[in-house]
């Protein structure tokens, strides 16, 4: 069995009616989904208590492709606040809980392909981690509905006399599934004669790249993602005209295949801090981050609410705050940036096999990696930044102590957190921490890269100047007529969503650490007018990933109790 | 809003903990979904007393396209038995309620296309109807996501070497959606060049037409399930050696996302009769029937068990008995033969646009129809029938007369149902004749039509000359070499599964009445070694179902306090 889902069988689960009640919501006020999940109806947020605690980011520098451990960090800090606050004693504030927090849904597609499940690891999980992990409350696979719903209408509605003249060369719905599933990538539908329906091109993605994903994440009740949904563009007529879901009127079965699962589900950690675990977009093509709702009920039942972002800070951070939060009308009191040994190694030029050994040279090198990100998130948008430093057994003394010492010469507070091993207790020196750079910040306001009335050129230009650090951008001119299309029909003061690759601020995964100076190539640029944003895509940008030869899925088991084994 | 929408939605709901308290079920024996539905775990199934009520199946006569309304009767029948057993006050049997339902799961494919929701109607429905109707408790994207894991695995294993030598050409499996989609009806994938994957003919089917739903509605277990879906044939080598699901190693994985959803679901009627609502294969080229451990566990909660098949009697209650009653080790000791004045006016030869006109003549001329399907019951089969009158405000009391008195003539006892308006007390006298039927009759003991030791053509045979009274079966020579295959292949004592129109005994849907001589072709025969049926196609089989030019997703809608309208 794997250590983790061994940790998580070890552990007592509380009944979730337990926990919901130690944010005093009743029985009645939630939905149960067993007897360790539940949702919380939107009457009841709606309901409740306005005055929302603070929000803490959590985020990291560039990854390595293991991945960092921001989940992890987001499990063990929340638990950790709650830790402080048990040891200091804190007065009761409103029925708050001292942290709670706010994260993604996994996918199936890691799941069941290479990376595993994403519930945290070790001693900081959220539970049960096997029902999270193998499509939970089945809020991904509503979402796959909705999103097949809008593409079975569009193509019914060609089929049946295409009064709306769709062109079926320009079509930009496509159909998902949430697996990893290679074959899908490129595919010909509407085959075999007239009963099948009118010949075209067509691609699936995974479920988290879909725009009902994002509008889902982005949606703050039935009606606003009613008309999020509706105003998604599926297709161009043969004139050019935008199509959109409510131009096929499949708003409404959409939002209805939705309503149950629009509600945030709460679960819990291992040490019983409440977690809301909902939505998933991808951080490329989208936002990456849990929904709107999710991380507002925690700030809800939480003086403090703890939530993460996709990718390294360049990426997911930026889009919180320039898309998400912006939207939300929420900005966090501090980030927490995680850092690892391992990765600043990689960044500062180990190769991937070689990250294990000892080498505070090459840690020191890759610093400017994450004292970019620290810049970003402090000088651009304004916000008080820790370090957490993930500690991995194969980190020596000298590597950490060089890595705090280097960071402490700039001002900046790197805390060594062991949540993985000791849980919440291991983390009370980075909750301390990040607590007292909240403190001392006071509520800072919000600072975004750009305006939202700056032209869509201007905002890509914007983050990557300020935040990649690039020399420019380059548009080609079809990316540059688009860019006026959309500008003409009215979605020009959406912000931008730049899809390119995590390993890097430019748009070579392998140009590591700081580079500056690079060139942005803007390839294509596509509307997502119900999420509300538009995506400058820059590289190659997968929306639906391949399964490795030996795929997570062959290890997978369950047996006659219902028991799983296998999920890591 | 709709009438049956408007009736669902003044019921008072008892909370599912009481519904499962009146079977003697503790609130922690169930996992609830909400306060209104739950599911049974398996372990409290097994653990449940075993000695089992008695099963009554309802099905029908041959329909008209607008079905005749099993699953309103069925939920009718079950409430009126409970209102038989308040008016005589039945003494208490071991903790057992008197009736028990046990229905199939509505699939999405109708809801938002042409027929609607499939939760009863009137004041004979399952409730909550909207969550019923609207992907429910998510088993149905389970067995999407388990069906799709294993087509995704087996094109990964084509892309990265293909070891097992998989023949591109020869792939069964097909990828399932819950919607209607005419467009993926054929289908082209791994395009795009070597990242795409392998290029091959593909074509995706609803999921209730997949063999994994059928799978999932016989297993008894979760090993039974593993085990069921480790022997589905995906594909053939290009040596067509049968390749399994087993072979590319994805049965444990599958069976891991299945785990939650092979408990079956409870809900209520709107007269609280507990009603296990479950699984739902086609009723074609699957058995059509709900799940095996919603039957038994209607049968374990139970004093009576009321349960419905698919389609007509020809192929609904065949499949029934001789495929899950044989391989579960049930036998219903009565069954309800569901017909109505219209569709004996139409096998009478009456157009579909004058059955509202009064025609006893033509009504009489559609007897022969009704006629067979009892004699196939009372004399294949071996168990008493009683006919339901399912009575539609447009028939006349002239013509419901006729249909006694004619039927008295030959001794069947036919009542008319008033549920639809009545709720359980307008069934009441059509309960009392279904338990005097199965009363007299004790325990049948149970008669198939065809002993598993045939060889597989003659099972073909058995069906076509004992139930449909064809004067043969015409099998082509690709038919005869395939099923030869499967018997060297060890197929050979598997019990058939015959896919055909519902409109008539026969295989051609305008000859209505009561055919003889007629001639079955067989055009293909499929093996289904994981649900453990070999298919015999007859006919045009629609295995993924399109949308009508105005489908009812069209008016499907929800307010921004989740209320759903336009829902039928």
């Amino acid at each position: 069995m794997s250590i983790d889902l061994e940790i998580a069988s070890q552990a007592q689960l509380k009944a979730i009616g337990d926990i919901a009640a130690s944010v005093g919501l009743r029985t009645d006020d939630i939905i149960p989904f067993g007897h360790d999940k539940a949702k919380i109806p939107l009457s009841v947020l709606d309901a409740a208590d306005a005055d929302r605690g603070r929000l803490i980011l959590v985020t990291a520098m560039s990854p390595t492709p293991a991945g960092e451990g921001k989940t992890t960090t987001s499990i063990g800090l929340a638990d950790a606040i709650n830790e402080v606050a048990r040891l200091d004693s804190w007065p009761e504030v409103g029925g708050k809980r001292p942290a709670v927090l706010a994260l993604r849904e996994p996918s199936l597609g890691p799941v069941f392909g290479m990376k595993g499940g994403a519930a945290g690891g070790g001693h900081a999980q959220v539970l049960p981690m096997e029902d999270i992990n193998l499509h939970f409350t089945g809020d991904f696979a509503a979402i796959a509905l909705a999103n097949n719903l809008a593409a079975a209408m569009l193509d019914n509605h060609m089929h049946h006399g295409n009064e709306l003249d769709i062109d079926p060369r320009r079509i930009t719905i496509r159909r998902v599934v949430d697996l990893n599933d290679r074959a899908l990538r490129a595919a010909a539908i509407g085959l075999g004669g007239y009963n099948g329906g009118v010949p075209r091109e067509d691609a699936f993605d995974i479920v988290v790249a879909s725009e009902v994903m994002a509008v889902f994440c982005l949606a703050t009740s039935l009606d606003d993602l009613k008309e999020r949904l509706g105003r998604i563009v599926l297709a161009r007529t043969r004139a050019k005209e935008p199509v959109t879901v409510a131009d096929i009127g499949a708003a409404g079965a959409m939002a209805a295949l939705l309503r149950n699962a629009l509600a945030p589900n709460l679960v819990q950690t291992i040490e019983h801090t409440p977690a809301f675990v909902h939505g998933g977009p991808f951080a490329n093509i989208a936002h990456g981050c849990n929904s709107v709702l999710a991380t507002t009920a925690a700030m809800t039942y939480g003086q403090w609410a703890v939530t993460e972002a996709g990718f390294g800070a360049d990426l997911g951070a930026e889009k919180f705050l320039d898309i998400k939060a912006r939207a939300a009308g929420i900005w966090p009191s501090a980030t927490v940036i995680v850092a690892t040994v391992r990765a600043l190694k990689y960044h500062g030029g180990v190769a991937k096999d070689e990250l294990q050994e000892e080498n505070v040279e090459a840690l020191r090198a890759g610093l400017p990696n994450l004292r970019r990100h620290l810049e970003n998130l402090q000088q651009v948008f304004g916000i008080p930044a820790v370090v957490s430093i993930n500690r991995f057994p194969s980190d020596t003394d000298a590597e950490v102590a060089a890595l705090i010492d280097a960071l402490a010469a700039d001002g900046v507070t790197a805390v060594e957190a062991r949540h993985w091993a000791e849980g919440g207790a291991g983390a009370v020196d980075l909750a301390r921490a990040v607590l007292a750079a909240a403190e001392e910040a006071a509520d800072p306001a919000p600072q975004y890269t750009y305006p939202l009335e700056a032209s869509l050129a201007e905002k890509i230009e914007a983050v990557a100047t300020r935040i990649y650090r690039a020399g420019g951008v380059e548009f080609s001119p079809a990316v540059q007529r688009k860019l006026a299309q959309f500008t003409d029909e009215g979605y020009g003061e959406l912000p931008v969503c730049i899809a390119k690759t995590q390993y890097s601020f430019s748009t070579d995964g392998t140009l590591r650490g700081a580079p500056e100076g690079h060139t942005l190539a803007v390839r294509d640029v596509r509307l997502s007018a119900g999420a509300g944003f538009v995506v400058a895509i820059c590289g190659d940008i997968m929306t639906m990933p391949g399964l490795p030869k030996k795929p997570a899925a062959l290890t997978i088991d369950v047996d006659d109790d219902g028991r799983i084994t296998g999920l890591f």
